[in-house]
């Protein structure tokens, strides 16, 4: 028998709640002085001499040695035989959750729009999608195939001309559903590097990876510090910090349930954090009593023992108004709403990653196959974040077209704001387009 | 009488043109680990001792010695009294220009949107507003009202519930027609701080400043500097670089006004870049005697003379066609389609910040009022970056309601591929929902 695990309990009555709460959610990512050099060192070792780097940084850090870089790519014929090899139940399974994510995301396509007023002159805005994408994908063991579809299908269904992953392969493993899922997905390219370097490769390009215009995927500490580095060369997503979930329940879901909610993200690593809120003491009791019967059974007990340990709470409030200003408070990544009412509770929610409404709705079904993504702004940045979607691999561009009416008058306009300013190029510039009275 | 300015020359049929063309577009932002070193320390002095940072940073950096904060907070009464002070002429500009952004701006407001699926389940997608939002003003000579409603407005139209303004007062130096802008566009809070200490008390909060959501606004090199680092505490917007307009013109414009249309770009400062595409050589040469005749007209000769000799270029091109690509490959800030047809080029362009259609519309009108905002991806980064709009201050939660059919449905997809993913507690939450046979 193991020893019961050690949870939070928090209490909102409590007159140091908040400050409870603050250090509970309190999370602030290492910047770590030796890693943002090495980081450096490879981006610039990349960027200076291209292929020849990529080799020896493949051959470095994931014991690959190839006589030509061209074995560093995959062809979409090796994609397709992964998914051809897969089991009937995976294959199936894979493609279904591939249609539903694609389903959800065409409805997040957004369209030019543009208007004529009286005058004559058009304003508007045209969106397109970017030319070509990056997608990093991590090897070894936190190698996610639903990763793979949840990055690809919003770049593709956004009409993304080309999508180009990297995923390493160290000493030579390699992740058949990964590659499967690549294949379903339409991803173009695929080639088998990682790191620092392989995110330098798809920032500046190299003569073989060409260079892309935004990178997305999750990755370690390089990974992210090598994105955060070339942010600006290029787009990319959010760092992310990591995983959590919220849970907000009434009392009237199965205790074994929310237990194991909670340790779907426990499961994620040590520092992942699960959170339940409710306002009925009782429950709060029964799911800490789920949580130790059900501990000993899990196949990572380990990590799941140490998040709960160290970062889950049980936090009990005096009602469900008070839940929703905790909810906004945290902004949580993932949003459980185990409630009676949740589509009416939902519209008081400020700020979330993603908000899973009623007892059925598992956190679970959306990581893999409900449609919306996975990709979700974590430590509170849903404050000002959203999840990935097809709008990440969009762009706009203004449009104004003025008539010759249009522009005398809004000349006269920019004439006197532009003096005020003392930019007299752009004054005199707008003056020309003045009809003569 | 001054000297001509020697303007670069470009042509498309030089088998150099490639490389021409890079050497011509490439700018890096330098990293100076002396400023690296300086913004970092006054970050963490203001997030570790608020206030008391602050008033001495100021006093230090802005010569603004107070005895109290509040002295540093201006009251909505004071930017009342900044509008109704104006000149009528100037009051008038301001107030047409506000509402004709607002007018536009009101076109991007996102919305909710969800629909069920035929077992039931409900799928969507949440908009919100962000709560609190900082704009960063710069002081003296670069301290424009027309930024300010650029960035005041989409935030007002998107609902954000409070806009907070900082702005340096040197010496004690106010601009009486940012104050006004402010007023106008619905700023709720300005404080007189600036610089790096600035951002930091916006991205962390003092016991006066408020914690914002994100932060947006240009700045010099400390500013920047600060924002790239509170980066993920709080979102930014883009790091800009110098400002660039690229005119595309069939020769059929007048060339002063082309000349002045590139003129208003350079401006800016000595940086900025001013490119000027045409197949029509003899009018590239008009343009350059244009350039010649009206520069020592111009009030901002020395800014002006230095970005058309270091930074700009006459490129001549083959046809319509070519100078289409060379746009694509430049993706620039601003684009002005001097031309025929504008609204059929217009669709063949993939990357711009914003496009300038006809011969009537210069970009300076779209500085000011003409509608769409003036706040645009530099230096590239419209090949993955937009314009800055209301949907940069919404941000989405996915919305998630499993029907007890769907989510057992689902949950059988979900167990396969967590099981797939060895993520056992992900497989066993999605299980928990399946109905018994």
């Amino acid at each position: 028998m193991s020893a019961p695990v050690k949870i939070n309990r928090l209490d909102s009555t409590q007159t140091d709640f908040a400050q409870q709460l603050d250090h509970l959610l309190a999370w602030e990512a290492v910047s770590d002085t030796a890693v943002n050099q090495t980081v450096a060192d490879i981006l610039h070792q990349v960027k200076t001499r291209g292929d020849d780097a990529l080799l020896e940084f493949t051959a470095k850090f994931d014991r690959q040695t190839v006589a030509d870089f061209s074995e560093l790519e995959m062809s979409r014929v090796r994609l397709q035989q992964a998914l051809d090899g897969l089991p009937e139940a995976q294959r199936t399974a894979l493609e279904q959750a591939c249609e539903r994510v694609r389903r959800y995301h065409e409805k997040q396509v957004q369209d030019s729009w543009h208007y004529t007023e009286a005058d004559g002159t058009l304003l508007g805005q045209q969106v397109t999608p970017m030319d070509r994408v990056g997608i990093y994908v991590p090897g070894g063991k936190a190698s996610y195939p639903s990763s793979v579809l949840m990055n690809a299908i919003p770049a593709k269904v956004a009409g993304v001309v080309e999508i180009i992953m990297v995923v390493p392969t160290p000493n030579g493993e390699v992740n058949e559903l990964v590659l499967a899922a690549a294949c379903l997905a339409g991803v173009d390219r695929v080639f088998t590097i990682g790191g620092a370097q392989a995110v330098a490769a798809l920032a500046y390009g190299t003569e073989s990876v060409p260079k892309v215009d935004k990178i997305v995927g999750p990755g370690n500490i390089y990974v992210a510090t090598a994105k955060r580095m070339v942010f600006g060369a290029v787009g990319i997503d959010m760092i992310a910090g990591p995983s959590e979930i919220l849970v907000v329940c009434d009392g009237k879901t199965d205790p074994d349930w929310i237990a194991m909610d909670l340790f779907s993200q426990a499961e994620h690593d040590e520092d992942a954090q699960p959170i339940l809120v409710s306002w009925d003491a009782a429950f709060l009791e029964q799911v800490e009593q789920s949580i130790q019967k059900l501990l000993p059974t899990m196949e990572r007990e380990a990590i799941i023992r140490v998040s709960m340990a160290e970062r889950a709470a049980l936090i009990q409030v005096q009602d469900l108004a008070e839940a929703i200003v905790v909810t906004n408070r945290i902004a949580p990544e993932h949003l459980e709403l185990s409630v009676e009412n949740p589509l009416e509770v939902s519209s008081q929610i400020r700020h979330a990653g993603a908000i899973f409404m009623g007892r059925y709705t598992a956190e679970a079904l959306g990581d893999y196959c409900a449609g919306p993504n996975h990709v979700l702004p974590t430590s509170g940045t849903a404050r000002f974040s959203s999840p990935l979607g097809v709008y990440d691999f969009q762009k706009r561009s203004s449009l104004i077209m003025c008539s010759a009416e249009g522009a005398s008058e809004m000349g006269k306009i920019a004439s006197v704001l532009a003096r005020g300013e003392s930019l007299t190029a752009h004054a005199r510039s707008a003056e020309y387009r003045i009809k003569p009275e």
